[in-house]
């Protein structure tokens, strides 16, 4: 299959049937993707991040670690991750109250608004917003346990597979955040690319 | 007000108008208590520890922190803490799907439904089911960065004093928890007490 570009600060929704994957290019290296996925066949389903914690005992996934739902069931499998860094677990997803807070004009894209709108696209109406995963997103555990937000240190091309184990809806945010370094230090959000594999 | 008890394994909601506080205790010590806050005018606000994660840049809340809920409004503020330890707001709440993976029987009591059932004697329902803040839940970081399960530290008759800055909904959970060490070496749960306070 040929790739899909989703632009920085864009949202998509794709459904993969068990067994299938999605390869996810980080194009530019520097761009924060939040990820989020449900069972189709029940869209209060979710990857949750608080039971894949509680399944995995570690504060971050990579490659090779199943994620669970809020009903602890396997639904995807990270299955390569050519980066091998930091992927959070720990933040909500950017949202216009967040952009407010920072000041910004209304209207700022924001992750929480992509993930709804990429649903409605999709014919599902969202009925919360859970925690994603934030692929890619540099939020490093310092002494305390304090947390901080740093800069991608993933590389252009970057890639992740994530392999489904039960028909899901994945959904993809190319976050627009421009205020804080997550995307990058240029502060810039950048296209990323993803193909359906089998 | 008098003390109003929560036997172990159970939960119990109430209300509180902004500037109110509830004073909870951990009778004996070894009790986690799982806690949700939701807001009084529009239940689908509710304490968020992944918001509130990005607010404070710690991993764990303590003394003098505020709690935001999921449109980053403060809701809680500890305004009190007697055991100055870790409270965990990083595990999902335990579920009758976390008893079966354990291989208990079917109608093990658990958080999920005790939050639920809580909310329901209130005239609420439940849409959604945070991850609650685990009072006295004993998670320490470890290098990795792993986490782990460990019994509390907290010691018996420590208390906590939680001051709503709007008109909230608390609920609390005993954790039932009888499998692991969450709720002490002897997986006893047991009664902990709330009073509320102007």
């Amino acid at each position: 299959m040929s790739l899909t570009e989703i632009p920085g600060g864009a949202g998509a929704a794709l459904r993969l049937r068990a067994g299938q994957a999605v390869r996810l290019i980080n194009t530019h290296g520097s761009q924060v993707v939040d990820t989020w996925c449900l069972s189709a066949a029940d869209t209060t389903e979710y990857l949750s991040v608080e039971h894949t914690r509680r399944m995995l005992f570690r504060l971050f996934p990579g490659e090779g670690d199943t994620l669970f739902s809020n009903r602890r069931t396997a639904l995807l499998l990270i299955e390569q991750d050519s980066s091998g860094c930091l992927h959070d677990m720990l933040f909500a997803c950017c949202d216009h109250w967040l952009y407010e807070f920072y000041g910004c004009a209304p209207g700022h894209a924001n992750c929480r608004d992509n993930f709804i709108g990429a649903l409605v696209r999709c014919g599902i109406a969202a009925t919360q917003v859970p925690n994603p995963i934030n692929f890619w997103m540099n939020v490093p555990v310092l002494p305390g346990p304090r947390i901080a937000l740093h800069a991608p240190v993933s590389k252009p091309g970057d890639w992740l597979v994530l392999r489904a184990l039960k028909d899901v809806v994945v959904i993809f945010s190319a976050c627009p955040m421009d205020v804080t370094p997550v995307n990058g230090e240029d502060r810039t959000p950048k296209p990323v690319a993803y193909e359906i594999i089998d």
